[in-house]
């Protein structure tokens, strides 16, 4: 590569806009760390033209970055499958690098993307994908490499870690703790793809392809988000010793079979995951020799989300990027054998609330589950007011079929509004 | 490079070990994650040649595997700074690729390597050198790239951080939980090198260097180790809501000053640093874009250890190693400008533990210091018998300076035995 790298970037959100400012202000502190000089020649977005300098070429259509001749790297910071998509093929095709943040499009394109990769020779990079401030993409396809990772638990939603701790810190339900967080701008206008799960799906198929050489499988992957968590679950959560967070898990079975899923899930306060609060995300991987390795940062934001971007645009200048994509090897035959399975298999420990009325005083919380092979192992309750009670107990572990058909068969005369949330142990 | 790597390793201790029989049981995978056939060729060790394959060349000279024409990659697992700096410099010389774990010798030659390395065009990579499980040495020569780091808070010694979390939870004196150590392998026969922290002042070396892109600076590094720290210490620590961590750090201050330094420091059991116990090791890192960083995991041990020099293998296969060897940079002129202030400058909280007699009992805490400029923050004493007290406090931020005259000047017939330890806040 000659030693000046021209980089079209498309996108000046708020992650475009600090990669702008940091390659133009650290211009010297970048050559010095990559002995090229980093330029961007050209920018595409949809509006803030005034933002870029005069002597930046400025597109409104981003594929017009493709056929500019002088750029050698795009910085794809749309995000979205569309236009986004059409750009990184477009630009592969092209010889132009590409690096992105598009973690969506990744989930669920990231095998066709990478097979265009791989057939022009191409670069495909991604560390800010996931965890923005965590170099976990780079810990994957290098310090780890070594190993089979076989576990994978994570928070990587910081939209949701703050709305869960803002519920936890001030007792307060699942709205006025999104409302919180979107005035503070830690969610967005419309959160859906925070809240229900989606954005940290996309993030663990993209790890769990990494851990496993497969291809990212977004569409199996179990969802559900954290709306329906109230005040009173994380209450008694909490009376049980345990916080309720997002948590994003890859887990090997036996058979090549793996639980890959996103779910609210209690996890014991004094476990380190519980202890990562706020807009943070943290990674727990488990290794064939290294055994546990934990990575806690800051998941989002213009800053920490850029800097991956720029360490991307460093490996591309020094020539230390990772050639394999996602888990794709043009080389291996069947790239998708590891099945994943149904929720209902999870074999693991669960919360099960439900209401009841205390007048109904003979009732001990034991004799709920009498019929059911369900072993009670913590119980604790909530009395909403004179008549209505909460109660949660702590199962023993159960293949979640088991725990479904047991709250199916509750004697509704007596049970009201029965729900589980997942317990995961370690 | 040729599709197969032949691999020349000296040193078969432990590490040398779970090398070796990752690179023998895994050579499928390994392929697979790197295309490239990878073999060792030829061991040096004093014993155990019984171990090796009978195809496999034995010398007992490390020596004999520079002259080997065969060898592409040389594993040094020696250790020391002797045959150790022969055999990388000469490995260096005639074209040898070098992976090495050799902490003490780089901390202490890594510069005059570098130079030999970049002399040469020669590669020289070194991840299982510093926290052996935790992939931090790539996290800050790519990850992190783009930051500036600022400041580094660190556990690297398993040995220390096993003994102290021994004396903390069976509240037992530094000896028997040395002893303990051990007996269960997580301390030398001869320890002095972990328990007096000098381990930690190499590994911090080496990431200071990283990081400021300066020569490392093992000698200028203040150093204490904690043979000193008693179960009082402790038990006073715990009472004031402290825990007691062999802590490395790097600081930049203002004028291109740093503190760098390893003491055993008091850290509020609330923080994350605290709450890694046993044989884990941490980094907390501070940078200009990411903010900051956690990364826990083992330090030691054979498999941990061996997966980072096996990952640096297949990053020498993969073509991406950083060609980047610590701050080393032939281009700068001046690889040296950053000034390691002494230790007395360090501005921070203490710990002072002062032993008195309780038949003073006219004594107020705060009287000890009345003519001092210390305030006293919070205080916690022990009752060792029926006339002796040990008494700590916790004073505001000082210059440590301070803290060691005002103790110089206490009443002598009044405090006996004072000592501090430092306080870090974050």
């Amino acid at each position: 590569m000659k030693n000046i790298i021209k980089i079209g970037l498309a996108g000046l959100g708020v992650v475009g806009k600090s990669v702008y400012e940091i390659i133009s202000q650290d211009a010297e502190l970048l050559k010095l760390k990559s002995n090229h000089q980093l330029k961007i020649v050209a920018v595409s977005a949809k509006t803030a033209k005034n933002f870029v300098a005069s002597d930046v070429k400025f597109y409104n259509n981003p594929l017009d970055l493709v056929y500019d001749n002088e750029i050698d790297v795009i910085i794809e910071l749309i995000g979205g499958q569309d236009i986004a998509k059409q750009l990184i093929i477009s630009a592969l095709q092209n010889n132009k690098k590409v690096i992105t943040a598009n973690k969506a499009l990744l989930a669920c394109c990231g095998y066709e993307l990478a097979k265009i990769a791989n057939q022009h020779n191409g670069v495909l990079v991604y560390e800010a994908s996931v965890a923005g401030s965590i170099p976990i993409i780079k810990a994957y396809q290098q310090g780890f490499l070594a190993n089979k990772i076989n576990k994978i638990y994570a928070i990587l939603n910081g939209t949701c870690n703050f709305i869960l701790s803002e519920m936890t810190n001030k007792k307060q339900d699942f709205l006025p703790s999104l409302k919180q967080a979107q005035t503070l701008g830690f969610a967005e206008a419309d959160p859906t793809f925070d809240i229900e799960g989606i954005d940290t799906a996309h993030k663990i198929s993209i790890l769990a392809s990494l851990a496993s050489n497969t291809a990212p499988n977004f569409e199996q992957t179990y969802i559900e988000g954290i709306t329906k968590i109230t005040a009173n679950d994380i209450k008694i959560a909490n009376q049980l010793g345990y916080k309720i967070k997002l948590l994003a898990t890859y887990q090997q079975q036996e058979n090549n079979q793996v639980l890959q899923a996103v779910y609210p899930a209690l996890i014991s306060q004094q476990h380190k995951i519980s202890q990562v609060d706020g807009s943070y995300n943290c990674i727990l991987t488990y290794g064939q020799y290294f055994d546990d390795s934990f990575f806690v940062g800051k998941g989002a934001g213009g800053n920490p989300t850029a800097s991956a971007v720029v360490a991307d645009l460093l490996d591309i200048a020094n020539n230390t990027y990772s050639k394999q994509i996602l888990g794709y090897n043009a080389n291996k035959i069947n790239n998708d054998e590891q099945k994943i399975i149904s929720i209902n298999q999870r074999f693991g420990q669960y919360l099960i609330l439900f209401h009841f009325n205390k007048l109904q005083n003979n009732l001990a919380i034991e004799s709920v589950f009498k019929d059911s092979q369900i072993d009670c192992l913590q119980a604790s309750c909530i009395e909403l007011d004179e008549t209505k009670v909460i109660c949660g107990i702590i199962t023993n572990k159960q293949i979640e079929q088991n725990i479904v058909d047991t709250l199916d068969l509750l004697d509704k005369s007596i049970i009201k509004e029965a729900k589980f949330i997942r317990v995961e142990t370690f």
